[in-house]
């Protein structure tokens, strides 16, 4: 396991309405990453930056330039990578090949965005154009294909409402435990069915709010672990992939074909199974993506997630703990930060650091969507054997 | 070698004032490369798309994903790569990684950019957001940059204003020969000297114009590379690196920093000395950085480049013909295809298909930058031995 790639360690910063601009936030969450390993600005030789829309939402282009001085970084290679909401992710697998393919001992993974000082028209402008011209210029945004699908998935698996909505009060419940979650208040399976309609059936307790906010994540050979920590991770398994551009071109909308794929090649290379896992954070844009990803990774039988989420089993103290974090429905969803952050919650998971939501966890999946499910990245880590 | 990275194959769209849109142009290089190569798209499993601002130039996001349906190449990994001006070089770079990790069997890697339907105080906008705010928010944005560093150049090294003006008729010269070039028309010394002051002493002649175009490029490991053809090329060497995102902070601003470790770092890999290289593409975004990248990657010593643009080593006749394909100056910049075409170029050097402008070449350079020098990556290809 030497020529593995280690996660050496994290940081977040606190998720909700920041008064600090894209760079001062990258530089927030990886000053504290850099910090909190020990290691120093001159060890790291690539720097990644998760970030979708910087130039859209702050008119500020360059921003991993920016971040590769204000770390003191110079002269390490630096680049920005974007996969849309699923940049996160995106740039976990960049840096996992930056250090397989030898070309980096160290690999300094930050992702941000800064989005709540646009209002939510502008916002909505930049996000619905993740999608083909052909849905978005008609108004099918990804919250109406959230509430479509939603409606869809109810009627065919004979699911109740209320399981989507015990989706939202889990993810409250655990965000309350997060010091750096943007929602911090319990709520009930009453208040969520009583919220306001967004995209019936869903509510406004179905969909993630808009968030500021940045983290990081630090890499290396396990190898080069070993001389700095006892409490690394190993990113055992990773991949990536694609669905079509247009919803309407799936088979069947309640199959999330990027998350199978992607996922399949992460148990691949990590040589585990569904059954392996102990703890996932998933993308819970819209509470109905939380039991998709779910039965798409093959964590559920399709048309089953929701008798798992009636049960109690993806909470804390259940089987299989989803989105210990908060997920993205309370924790927030900075669009770039998302994956490095569900990437942070399981490195936590794994080496016991997760306080009041410690969970126990071997290996623990991370799963960022990106679109409407148009493209993926799902990684898998291992706590050190 | 059989665990090298090839290059299989590539092309280029016509770069000039294109009545496309941005996904159109990726899709009309990309179907082309694979259409050339005969590849498959069911071949392909990994997409990486340079692109800097499609966002920002044309309001759309997910260009990447929009691709892979285009060339129906779904469900293979997408992401776009963004390092400003020189995201074609990290798309190189993000491709090589990709085949060396063992990630990837076949890396289709495509730059675009869409430009020229925005205003010059729109794209000005977005390009001098590259650079710190500190420089562009007080006008200092890139082409006063060179202005001044011209300035400083001519005066210290004695360099006559005319070496400059070499740079842009040579380079005009060249791209008469390409056919996929914005401007076909050759220049003399006597009207780059008359022409408009932009930032003094550098004149119109002095600069690239804006472009809209796209590049693609084919990578895979060289054991498959053998199986669907004998003119590959073998992508032997890469390397990229940051220097101080404000400029104030370097020492002289005559040393590009950055293109000295990114090809450093490429030598290094390739194994491989200036000396080895037969023909190179340099970022001519200005005339002046072509002096400063000939010094920089360790073509002529520093202050003397100069002398080589006069007496006319550099012509496609001399001994060390550099930008053939007519560079950014003449063949147009539209950014995030740039560096791509860069290593289109050297490619087709090195297989012997660059038709009228054809050099004897085993070994070339491709040298793409970002801002001002912020962010550089350098690609070293050799010939089938």
């Amino acid at each position: 396991m030497s020529d593995s790639v280690a996660v050496l360690g994290g940081s977040m910063t606190k998720f909700g309405q920041r008064d600090a601009w894209i760079c001062e936030l990258l530089a927030e969450a990886g000053s504290a990453c850099l910090a909190d390993t020990g290691v120093s600005p001159d060890a790291v030789d690539h720097l990644y930056v998760s970030n979708m829309a910087s130039g859209e939402f702050e008119g500020q282009t360059g921003v991993m330039n920016a971040l590769a001085h204000d770390l003191g970084l110079v002269p390490a290679y630096s680049q920005r990578v974007d996969q849309t909401s699923a940049s996160g992710g995106a740039g976990i697998y960049a840096a996992w090949q930056s250090i397989k393919s030898g070309a980096s001992d160290m690999t300094l993974l930050v992702g941000g965005e800064k989005m709540t000082h646009r209002s939510t028209a502008e916002s909505t402008d930049v996000i619905a154009s993740i999608t083909h011209p052909a849905e978005y210029k008609h108004g099918v945004t990804l919250p109406s294909f959230a509430g479509l699908t939603a409606r869809l998935y109810l009627e065919q698996f004979d699911a109740p409402r209320e399981s989507l909505a015990e989706v939202a009060v889990k993810n409250h419940e655990n965000g309350v435990r997060n010091e750096n979650a943007q929602f911090r208040t319990e709520i009930t399976v009453e208040e969520a069915l009583d919220s306001p309609i967004v995209a019936d059936p869903l509510r406004l307790y179905d969909f993630c709010p808009v968030t500021d906010g940045s983290a990081a994540l630090l890499f290396c050979p396990v190898a080069v672990a070993e001389e700095y920590a006892d409490d690394y991770v190993v990113l055992s398994g990773v991949g990536g992939a694609t669905d079509t551009h247009v919803v309407h071109e799936r088979d069947d909308p309640t199959t999330m074909n990027a998350v199978v794929d992607s996922s399949d090649r992460a148990f691949e290379m990590a040589g585990l199974e569904p059954d392996d896992i102990d703890v996932a954070e998933l993308h819970d844009m819209f509470t109905i993506l939380e039991f998709l990803q779910m039965e798409a990774v093959g964590f559920a039988e399709q048309g089953r997630a929701w008798e798992q989420a009636m049960d109690g089993r993806t909470r804390l103290d259940g089987d299989l703990p989803i989105n210990p974090s908060g997920g993205l429905k309370s924790k927030g969803h900075p669009l770039g930060a998302s994956g490095v952050a569900q990437g942070y919650e399981i490195y936590e998971q794994l080496v016991g650091e997760a306080g009041d939501r410690q969970v126990s966890a071997d290996a623990g999946l991370a799963c960022n969507v990106g679109g409407f499910g148009n493209c993926v990245t799902t990684a898998i880590m291992e706590a050190r054997q």
